[in-house]
């Protein structure tokens, strides 16, 4: 059975205390060009910069006591690292992060910043799985999954039921779409509480997987996927598939120039530093890829967390430099 | 006599249906790292991405019929000359704005965007008063000055004003300090709400123009002063000086350098675009320039305007390009 409306509910009041409600934002400038309302819901503003931290606090808070004391690992390199080093600190429990012996310093000193202890592994991700599945048989921690699993995705989708609590009805909710934990929340969030709403994912045409899943109603996985939205290269899996199937409407695709275009107008306009993952969202509404005249549009803000000399270089060689 | 309390509480009835009220952002590590609680105004959310709009719509909304209806003029190459062309807008009246002829393309724009209508002229100061005071001959429009008028102060304190309402009770408040209008109508109001306060500006110190005044008991100016915090580059006044004076409790300077890492530390832990103008306040905390342990303080960040190419050049060569 899928997870329901009550199971995001129970999860929100499990985190709610340890998160932030995080503001919703506006922009005259987009609305007046679009002729509809979209309320961003900045998960940028997030505890560790970006949503993740719901779904890692509200699975390592489910846990049982003896398993908790057990501490919990995982392998990520980005957010759902340090989403699980500071939902184990909260707990006050052990956390093992599997992180590529080629992240960057930033994510490295997030983790440790958090009292994650790191285990350094190749980068490729055989090696991280083995790496963590022989923590786990070592020290009996429990693994944390990145998306895959119905706590995570319970969650994820605690930010859809804020956003609807703050500014009430939507016609339309849109979420960044990788591996699917997040929109999977969403929607069940979503549509528990309003059958009527629209609910939308959006990936990079580069790494259009879940569009080619939806169609061809089988999980399809792309080899070595390349996107500047770094965050959305995962494919869908079992926990997330059938959610997305049963309740998304449709899955928007948008280029990697349309994604930094979003950015950079996030940044100007609303002064606001948003990830190349977050970024596919506006990039799908100020492309034109969805008409929303006369619509109340909601917007998850999935993560702030972007290398400003990355960033730096894609805003100033513009087209040259994207993956 | 100087502009009271209750001057500030008009402007905000007379305004705040125009503006907004924008939100306060805390940062856990800032606060972990100093131990006190710093409570940041977010101006750079503001509409036209800064304060400025307060001073401009106060004094706009403050003019008589029959003088509104000649239209207004000001000179300003920055958030002024944006400020003042919505405020016109707003009120349905003509905005004239002199800009130099060298301003950038995206301040060119934001005062069109508006409705403004811009004469440009030769790009020293003294062209600039000329060209607005022959517009004020030829047409009859009212002159907006930019910071030395008590209209435009008490404007500038409403956002004082809404902080202390959003927060309750502070022992500092700190602003930007350039000619001052910021922090005299600041100072105003948190003076006038709660005596104890203690009001704190901070200035470039390669423009201690203010320190220097406050020292020598008569206002100082600076030759042709240069800071990355190109906002605070105009001296005291007549209207300013006399308040600074009275409330204002101490002056911090701060380096270029430390400028550049505020703005760098809001980027990458609070997600926010602030200008280098705004990161003055940051930088005197993080830098230890006043020690806050334990202390409820109030800072008003006063925009988010930054051109992104300048910017991402003084992160990526730091030391180097710094003005």
């Amino acid at each position: 059975m899928l997870p329901q409306l009550t199971d995001v509910q129970q999860a929100h009041q499990r985190i709610r205390s340890s998160i932030h409600e995080t503001p919703v934002f506006t922009s005259a400038t987009l609305d007046a060009r679009t002729g509809g309302q979209v309320f961003f819901k900045c998960e940028n503003f997030q505890k560790i910069g970006a949503f993740k931290i719901r779904g890692g606090c509200n699975t390592v808070f489910s846990l049982g006591e003896e398993e908790a004391a057990r501490g919990v690992v995982t392998h990520s390199s980005g957010n759902h690292a340090a989403a699980v080093a500071l939902a184990a600190k909260l707990r006050n429990i052990p956390a093992r992060i599997v992180m590529p012996e080629n992240s960057t310093e930033v994510k490295i000193a997030a983790v440790r910043g958090y009292g994650g202890e790191i285990t350094f592994c190749a980068s490729h991700p055989a090696a991280r799985e083995e790496t963590a599945l022989r923590i786990v048989e070592e020290t009996g921690a429990v693994l944390i999954p990145s998306y895959n699993d119905p706590r995570v995705i319970c969650g994820q989708g605690t930010a859809a039921l804020e956003l609807m609590e703050q500014i009430g009805d939507l016609d339309i909710i849109m979420t960044p779409l990788g591996g699917g934990g997040l929109l999977s929340g969403t929607a069940i969030a979503a549509k528990g509480l309003d059958p009527g709403i629209c609910v939308i994912g959006v990936e990079p045409e580069q790494v259009d997987d879940a569009y080619q899943s939806l169609k061809t109603g089988m999980i399809v996985t792309i080899d070595k996927p390349v996107s500047i939205a770094e965050g959305l290269l995962m494919p869908l899996r079992e926990h997330t598939f059938p959610v997305i199937r049963k309740f998304v409407s449709e899955i928007l695709l948008v280029s990697e120039e349309e994604i930094v275009e979003a950015m950079r107008f996030v940044y100007e306009r609303m002064k606001m530093i948003i990830e190349p993952s977050s970024a596919v969202v506006p990039a799908a509404i100020l492309s034109g890829k969805i008409d929303i005249k006369g619509k109340r549009v909601g917007a998850i803000i999935s993560g702030g967390n972007v290398d400003m000399g990355v960033f730096f270089q894609w805003m100033h060689d513009k087209g040259n430099r994207i993956p």
